[in-house]
Order: structure tokens, then C-alpha cells, then sequence
């Protein structure tokens, strides 16, 4: 059998621990040079791939690859680029093929959310028809945790140990403060559509460390007097609150709230920021001194304090697409299988594309407490495990030494442009 | 010798590191049991002493107070209140007196910054012209290090590692982005009056990790055309570029950027913020696709990734402090003194507090680069040893297992009663 090339690429959103995939993907594919030659990354993603800009990972030292697994971000660069749907847009898709034979791409990695997981299909797909022999595997990734099938998503875990983390630090600290001065603190966080996040924010409390929490869910239409009332109990009964809110809760109109609160210097709606709102309705209305954190990219990079479980998934998740890849399948994603909550056990099994593209999971209903504003015992009993264990990246100098790959360019062999 | 009682209180915004200070006091104080009592700390700072809320923190076992060193926040609550001067309320520092008349308070040791230097002076006078023993010492303590004679202040390394850590990861983030989608992150530091903590997220970027970083110091007045021309130019050499901006900055007309950007839901003037004031300006101006985060309470909370200098440093003073009054020292601070950049080496030497109070460090302008935009060489110099070394709290369940205190209240001896 004649070893093929690979091809690698990050999609959308980069996370702390997508790199820990690549990681899995590229050392997976060293120890199998019989079946596997070069792999080669899309410089930005798929974009890379359309413009034929493909990254040597051949050039990287075993040293460099291995420190990917420690390096938050995407080392090769990713890309918010969808690719259209195959009728609209075939010729994205024929170009994807024409590079792939023009360098002799047997295996093609795609790794991301959602759309990926689609596109990944889809070029599955069209290299069946067109008789180009490709076996296209998807590997899971984003914080916003949607995938189906698969029992959580890599990345995920280790942006909820974050906002755990800090939730439970940032309360400490204003519980230190409320007697004379700030006693409500709001973060916000990521979940433009789903709560998975702000629910994270709930396992900073627990039996040994209760803390005043009020979250606010993007399942949840907003209330501003039902939460007034919330926030004013945990108060009055504690002497402070911390709030989680996510980024894409939304009014009775359903408008974000995000965007009803202020103007920016030009007179424009400001999007993003709904913390700030949410303090200014808390002061207005019940007269209480604030603190207000918008985490941001902070808590989807923070490889300083991620999950060690997280990153054990996203690097089983990169070494069983090659896996799988090397046994014959083909568009496939490998999946994380919950076997048991406590103690917490998983696996990898593969899942059809076919079922997961265009499929969202959402955050069970009840995995909101039924006041609206805490987590239930069956939420806590599926976020924990994701939260568990600490991964520590090498430091020097006092700070954490992440990697920055030399990423090689490789010559192109296509005669023809195109433009994306 | 008869032994006496001590009387710990923690002052203004706690850190991650402040309760390190009280460990040091605490278990230093119990090495001395012929020597010194019990120690009682007030609830809510010098709110507990006026008031009579004192604790007794005999009855915390050495295993949670050992905890203390790795637990953000103030254990026994802070508090945002000033004495006011000897002179405008005398009645003030006689009601100090009477309470630890009433329990037999012949230490009185003050953790926290500026003002607190200057109550603890104060105190120290007052009880010598009534004739009552009480040996004042002021531990240091301040996000804003701006103490004099001390090399630095325990809490401000933390905050600048974090910072630091934070803009280096989210750097990694964004150049991950920005082929196809953002390409500016702006990051809002604390640092009202000073650049300290702005300066610190310098630090993110060095040899082996080289990153296009724009720093907006309060110390500069904020000049927009020659900001947006220096991040123009990151993004059109490197095609990203990571904003730091103090939260103090100030344009030509005195006022802060963060009040002139926004307003709130109810029409006022919106006080914190500026980083979506300089991403919108950005965006306006350059039309570049921006994130901006406000880390707030994350940044000096984040004990989960303190500085092991800064944690050393913030023990070695509250343990000083104890050591300093035992051999009679009276109205001094523990001051850190630096003996070496590199290797670093530093020692614990005594400030007079008549040096200390009212006095405010100010960060050195040749700190900041010629642009005025990074740092130069002697604030890497200065800062970098800060920031060294790692000191990870416990976890449990994948999050830092932090102490809560009983607290358990001292019963009160006077017959009066005093209101704050």
C-alpha cells in the first residue's frame, strides 16, 4: 500500500485545547509513515485549502508538535469561512479536490463545530461522485458544546472550568467587600444561543463553598422584575450576588439585551456588553454598588487553566480520526460516549456525519433550576466530570511557553487561482 | 511578659494574595504564645474594630488558616471606609482605643495600602499621647503597588501575572482570527491613577513570543489619530493587534474615555467601560473586527494563577510585621527591598510609616517607551521578576478548593456602642 498525504485544518473559533487535536491528529499520523506521508494544514483553515496555502507540518520538530498539546488558540490559523451548499456553490468544492489530487490528499481532517462537521460531509461526498478516492473525517470541536451524538464537545470543558474558576474567585471577592462597599458582581459570558456556558458558572457552587448565584439563560426569556426580585433575596439574605450572564439572553421582545442598553460614542446600538446593562438595571433599581467582567476570548484561551479531562478529549478525539481513517472509515466524527458519571469514564466511538451535520444539541430544560436562575443536580452531575483535573502548561519566565509552529509553506502545484 | 492580644484587619479591595499576609501574621503570632494572645480580627476591616465585631481566630484550626495562604480575597471581610483626619473626628481613633483597651490589643497590625498607612500612623500616635501601649505596624497591600520605599506591593504581581497571561493568550486567539474575522482584541486593566497593571500586559509579549501589542497608559494623555495610526500599523505588519488600556486613561480635556463613550439604559453617562469605546473607535475609524473583554474583580481574584513571588512576598510581610512588633518596632511597614534584577533577590527591610503614609508612588515615565504605546527595558526589568513563578492552590472536583472561615464573633466588652 503507497503511503497518501494528509490534510489538517482548524475551523471557526479557535478554543484552548484545539491544538491538543492537532496535537493527537499530527503525532497519531507520525507513527504510521507506511500509510500516511505529509500532513499538510490549511494555513487559516479551509481557506488555506481553496488557495492552495498548505502548511509542512513535516517541517515542525517532534518537540514543536508535542508542545501543541499545551498551546491554546489554532496554531495554523482558522477561519470563519462557510463553504456554501453544494448546488449553490460546487465549484468551491471541485477546487477543494482539485488541490487534494494536485498533492496527493487521501485523508482529509476537518476540525470544528457545526458547520464543519457539514462541510466535511459534503466533501465527502463530492469526491465519491467524482470518483476521487478521500476519506473525509470530522474532529469535534467548540465551546458552544452543540454537537450531537457526541457526549460533549472539546473545548467546552475547558472554558467551564474558567468561568467556574473565576466565578468562584470573583465571589470570594466581593463577599470580602459588601459590608461597605460593591456587593454585586456580573460576568459575562459566551452562548450566544445556548446556556451550556452560564450553566458552568453554577459549579462554583457547591456544599463546601455556597455562594449567592443568579444566572441568566439564554433558554430563558429575560425578566428584569422576576430577576430584580432573585438578586435582591440572595442580598438580603447573604449580603451579596454574583451574577452570570450570557452574552445572548434576550427580552419579552425579542430583542438581546445586549443591544438595548447603550449607545456608543457615534450613536450606534453597542453589541455586545450586556454585564454592563445588567449592573445598571441592579443599581437603578435596587441601589446596590457594582462590579462588572466581560471575559470574552479570555475564557476560550485560557489554556493556563484548563481541563485536563478537555484536553485528554480533544487529543483522543484527533488520534481517533486518524484511527478511524487508517481502519477505512469515512465521514465520520469521533465521538466522546459518557459510560459513567461517577466515577466519570468515556470512550470514543464514531458517529455518522450524516447524523451530525445540521443537528444542534441543545441545553436540556431541565438542567435549569425551576426558578429559572441556578442549575440542577442533573446539569451538575454532566458538567463536573468535564471541569476535572488540571493540565498545567509548561512556564517560563513566569509566563506559560506556548508554542509558535514555523509553518512552512509548501510550493503549489495547481496552475490555477482562486479567490475567496 | 505578660502576653497581649493582636488585632488584624484587612483594608480596601482584597487581592489574591492578602489572606497570604494574614497567614503570615496568624501563624507567626501563634510561634509567640508567651508573647502574643490571641489574634482577633476585625469583621469588615476597622468597620469590626469601631463597631466591636471582633473574631476570634483561636478557634480556626492551623489547617485553615495554612489554607489562607492559597485563598483569594479577605478572609474576614474588608472594607472601603477612611478614618477621617485626627483632628475632624477624634472620637474615631478613642473609640479604636477603648476597644482594644477592652480586650487587651497591644499589636495592631493593618494590611493594605495608602490610607490604611496613614490610619495605622495615626493610631500609633494617638495611643502613645494617651498613654495606651500599642505597637501600630502596617502590612502593605495594593493592586496599584504605588507604596513608597517598598519595591513592590503583595497583590500587585498577581495582578500583573494574570494580565500578562491573559494578553498573551488571547493574542495567540486573535492571530488565530484574523485572516478572515478579528483581528483587534482590546483588553480594559484596572490602574485608575497608574500604569502598572497596564504595563504588566507588556510582558505578554518577549523574544520567543513576539506579539503586536498597543498599551494605553493613564500616565499619556490619549491622543485617538496617533493610537489608531500605531494600530493600523500593527495589523498591516503583523495582521493583528492586542490593546491593552487602563481603565484611567483621560483625553485632552481631563475627562475619562470610559465616561465620554457610552450611556447607559437610562440615559446616564456610562462609568467603567472603555474598552468598547476603543473598539468602536477602531472599528469606526479603521473598520477592523474587534473583541474586547473587562477583567475587573477576575484580574485581582485570580489566585488560581498567582505569582509564587508575589505569594512569598505577601507572607514574608505579614510574618515581618509580627517579628517587627515582637522586638518592638512601632509605626513601621515591612517593606520589600530589592537587592538583585537578576537573579532576583529581594529581603524584608522596615519603613518608617511617617514615609510611608500619604506619600504615592508614581510609575517612572521612562517605563514607557518613546511611542508611548509599550515598555521599555527597565520595566521588563523591573516587573518581569514579579510575576515568577507559579503557586497553584489545591483543587477538588476541578475547582481551587478555597477556606471559608467560621468567623466566630468575640464577645463584646464595652458598654457603648459606636455607629459607622
Amino acid at each position: 500500500m503507497v503511503a497518501r498525504n494528509a490534510f489538517y485544518a482548524q475551523s471557526g473559533g479557535v478554543t484552548a485545547v484545539i491544538n491538543a487535536s492537532a496535537c493527537g491528529v499530527l503525532e497519531t499520523a507520525r507513527l504510521f509513515p507506511d500509510r500516511i506521508g505529509t500532513v499538510y494544514a490549511g494555513r487559516n483553515g479551509i481557506v488555506g485549502a481553496l488557495t492552495e496555502d498548505l502548511i509542512d507540518t513535516g517541517q515542525e520538530s517532534a518537540e514543536a508538535i508535542a508542545a501543541l498539546r499545551h498551546t491554546p488558540s489554532g496554531a495554523f490559523g482558522s477561519c470563519r469561512y462557510k463553504l456554501k451548499g453544494l448546488e449553490e456553490n460546487r465549484a468551491q468544492y471541485e477546487r477543494l479536490i482539485e488541490v487534494f489530487r494536485a498533492h496527493d490528499i487521501g485523508y482529509f481532517f476537518y476540525n470544528g463545530g457545526g458547520d464543519s462537521a457539514d462541510t466535511c460531509l459534503k466533501v465527502s461526498q463530492l469526491s465519491e461522485k467524482m470518483g476521487y478516492p478521500l476519506q473525509a473525517i470530522h474532529i469535534p470541536k467548540t465551546v458552544d458544546n452543540d454537537l450531537p451524538i457526541t457526549d460533549c464537545c472539546p473545548g467546552f470543558g475547558s472554558v467551564a472550568k474558567y468561568i467556574a474558576v473565576s466565578v468562584r474567585e470573583a465571589s470570594f471577592d466581593v463577599r470580602s467587600m459588601a459590608a461597605t462597599s460593591t456587593c454585586i458582581f456580573v460576568l459575562e459570558v459566551m452562548g450566544r444561543h445556548a446556556g451550556w456556558i452560564a450553566a458552568a458558572g453554577g459549579l462554583a457552587s457547591d456544599e463546601r463553598h455556597a455562594l449567592p448565584l443568579v444566572i441568566l439563560f439564554p433558554e430563558q426569556v429575560f425578566d428584569p422584575e422576576r430577576f430584580l426580585r432573585a438578586v435582591d433575596e440572595k442580598v438580603r439574605t447573604t449580603g451579596y450576588c454574583s451574577i452570570v450572564v450570557s452574552e445572548g439572553i434576550k427580552g419579552a421582545d425579542g430583542r438581546f439585551i445586549a443591544e438595548s442598553g447603550s449607545r456608543d460614542v457615534f450613536g450606534h446600538a453597542q453589541l455586545g456588553g450586556v454585564a454592563p446593562v445588567i449592573a445598571g438595571l441592579v443599581k437603578e433599581r435596587l441601589g446596590y454598588k457594582y462590579h462588572w467582567a466581560v471575559a470574552d476570548y479570555l475564557q476560550r484561551a485560557a489554556r493556563h487553566v484548563a481541563s485536563r479531562t478537555d484536553v485528554e478529549q480533544a487529543y483522543a478525539v484527533g488520534k481517533a480520526g486518524v484511527e478511524m481513517a487508517l481502519k477505512g472509515h469515512n465521514a465520520v466524527m469521533p465521538a466522546i460516549i459518557r459510560t459513567s458519571d461517577s466515577p466519570y469514564r468515556w470512550e470514543i466511538g464514531a458517529a455518522p456525519l450524516a447524523e451530525v451535520a445540521n443537528v444542534e444539541k441543545k441545553m436540556p430544560l431541565e438542567f435549569i433550576s425551576a426558578d429559572g436562575f441556578g442549575i440542577t443536580e442533573d446539569c451538575r452531575r454532566y458538567l463536573q466530570p468535564l471541569i476535572e483535573g488540571e493540565d498545567y502548561p509548561p512556564y517560563a519566565g513566569g509566563l506559560p511557553d506556548y508554542v509558535t509552529l514555523r509553518n512552512v509553506a509548501v510550493p503549489k502545484k495547481t496552475a490555477t487561482s482562486f479567490s475567496v
